[in-house]
């Protein structure tokens, strides 16, 4: 197999009728495999099963400081879950708010606060003409719903090695007062897996927004979820580094329990500075008498400290590991050579993220579907499911099983080739 | 003891004198007593202490229509939880929505919702110039503290035996088309106890609102919560009942299981028209990926059936008659015949809404805290913390135990006592 780039003609044409034969052989499979969402697989579900046990009819269900987590009050969180989450949020327990089992429903929660009473006295932003937030591509597909469904205007921001890139950041940020927010996901990004380096976290804290109301969002959605024990991504801690630049209340970092414990069944938090925490609590306490602090306990119970979370993780680790390998593999195998296609090898998170030939993403995410292979809508990286040169697709391998996995990226290979030789084929 | 009103000078001089003696001798008891909030004592949290075993790791987690409730997914709730709850709210399953551990967090986010977004088309409030909400009063703090919040005005409407004063609700409401919604516990309501009656729930469902937006927030937070097996109001069911009368849609309906099992680690259910719940889940959908599944099915597990609520629901009773007895039994003994007070006796619910004399209640409240009695604040039951003629207080006879209630009611009468003659002094 050389370069498909390099083909003739001819040579595509006859490439071309080998694959469709290999298709036409796959769609006879009636498969129907998915591999969109960034969903734990049974197998990782079943790691955290002591947890349905620590909290039980004959234990105490007071947590450490003695109340009752049965009955209503303590609107921030038990002290108990503030300490491990605070701990895996690398802050201080005085910095941080535990809510509900969404740390995706903070984050629109948060959005929704600031569109209908502002940021720390800041006129709302439904007051405002126009609004708009920074969103690093390929990004997130639920945070840009969020800014999307407020009228937010969103701008993408090209992902680098480094994290986003900076100087068009700094750029923006600084002259236009409307820009009140920027989405990140600083570690093992979704869906590169790019970990911001180190100058990158630093320009973000040293910005100097126009709008004063201006928040970083950082969803440290992946901060533990490491795939080898010997190279880990390691992250400057955002609210530090803004504190020691002068900007203590810029960024509001999220994190959950979603993809350790059990997704849905988790915890979430927020952490930022003291001045934004009594802000949120403000409205917190009209909006909730508190969240299920039974929940709080059985995480405490369960993983005891961030020692639990981190051996946890590691038999995610072996889980994930060899789904994210056998993806690598097989794209490395099948695609290497062929130079329709790049990827990134990540060393965390849930995601793969693969970029065809130019204009061919859409076509193959088709292409799968017609082969029952379901794949992350194309575009589905960018704001307003607009990639705007039709590239990314977002691989996510820990659902399925090992088999079903290798048997959709062979699936998912094949449609890469077919569509590659279509659109080579066209200017020929 | 006969009527204060009826004393004269040099009498009320003499109990006067009495009564503080009284009072500093509690004093110094120094006493700690909260009858402020509505909740549940521990005995009554133990009654739920099952739930904490019908999961556990040797059992299936899968909820009856397969799905595995420790993963993502499920937006509207598990199908078995939705069948529960849509039977508690008497809908059917396809009028629900279950949400997460909080009807109050519900409410907010609807108001909210209709502030960001308007109401299935209609202007988003933030755009208008003037919301406002009618507020039954006495009322609940927290439902007036989230219209406050997004700077709703609220007007008082008065309660009447049979719910609120319905020639007034008709009026204001067909003719003024800012009037967005209004505040109902339509059952066994907080703090008089009411119930409404067919007539004011048929009068409900017949309104001819000014505004297309205009919403009834129905929150049925005591549907099942009866203090006496042989004596429960029944109140007519207000979705079908909006829909026998032309207005299918201008009804949400409110419910949660906090006073059931646990406060704060219970489900929350919305219920409304197919329009309604249609235009929430789009909301939803964006706001999160689903609520806590697993609590949803531990409910589902540890109640099975509306007969495992009811059956649960009279040892709740048998917990609380006693203390309700007891409080209107001191009531009635020591100032029955002063005729300083008035009050209604329940048939269910979580409270005794007591009325003092004109001008009384905020001095009864402050004279209760300086012997260790918290109550909760006096103007708390109206919009704004303000009672026009500061005479309502809220009594929650649930969390202490009888012995404590006993005491705290004691220290309650003699202060009732205390300030009634002071006020009573002051025209003679």
């Amino acid at each position: 197999m050389k370069s498909y780039l390099k083909k003739s003609k001819d040579e595509l044409l006859v490439l071309k009728a080998e694959l469709e034969k290999q298709f036409e052989e796959i769609k006879k499979e009636k498969l129907n495999l998915d591999m969109s969402r960034g969903k734990p697989s049974a197998e990782q579900l079943d790691l955290s099963m002591g947890m349905m046990d620590v909290l039980n009819s004959s234990v105490d269900l007071k947590c450490e400081l003695g109340t009752d987590c049965r009955n209503y009050g303590i609107l921030t969180g038990i002290h108990d879950a503030k300490k491990l989450l605070a701990d895996m949020s690398e802050v201080s327990v005085d910095n941080v708010i535990i809510y509900g089992n969404s740390s995706l429903n903070v984050m629109y929660d948060t959005v929704s606060r600031s569109y209908t009473h502002g940021v720390m006295g800041s006129t709302p932003w439904c007051k405002l003409d126009k609004v708009k937030f920074l969103c690093p591509v390929p990004g997130y597909d639920r945070h840009f719903a969020i800014t999307q469904y407020f009228g937010i205007e969103m701008i993408n921001v090209p992902m680098r090695e480094t994290g986003p890139d900076m100087d068009t950041v700094e750029k923006l940020v600084s002259s236009d007062e409307a820009i009140k927010g920027i989405w990140c996901v600083p570690k093992y990004s979704n869906p590169q897996g790019i970990s911001y380096s180190d100058e990158t976290v630093r320009r973000f804290a040293a910005l100097k927004p126009a709008a004063k109301d201006f928040r970083i969002y950082w969803d440290n959605a992946y901060c533990v979820h490491h795939l080898y024990e010997d190279d880990q991504d390691v992250i400057l801690e955002i609210l530090s580094e803004c504190e020691k630049a002068g900007n203590p209340d810029m960024v509001y970092k999220f994190c959950s329990t979603s993809k350790i414990s059990f997704p849905g069944s988790g915890v979430s938090v927020i952490a930022a500075s003291k001045a934004n925490i009594d802000e949120m609590q403000k409205q917190l306490t009209i909006q909730t008498i508190g969240h299920d602090k039974l929940n709080q306990l059985r995480h405490v119970r369960f993983f005891k400290n961030m020692d639990g979370i981190t051996a946890h993780m590691k038999k995610h680790a072996d889980i994930l590991r060899p789904k994210f390998e056998a993806v690598l593999n097989i794209l490395s195998n099948e695609l290497g050579e062929t130079e329709t296609a790049e990827w990134i090898s990540p060393k965390g998170g849930y995601f793969i993220s693969f970029d065809s030939l130019e204009g061919c993403a859409k076509a193959i995410v088709k292409k799968c579907k017609e082969a029952g292979i379901v794949m992350t809508g194309a575009g589905a990286t960018y704001p307003y499911g607009k990639d705007p040169l039709d590239t990314n697709i977002r691989i996510a391998p820990s659902f399925p099983s090992l088999d079903e996995l290798t048997k959709a990226m062979e699936v998912f290979v094949l449609c890469v080739k077919l569509v590659s030789v279509d659109k080579l084929l066209e200017s020929k």
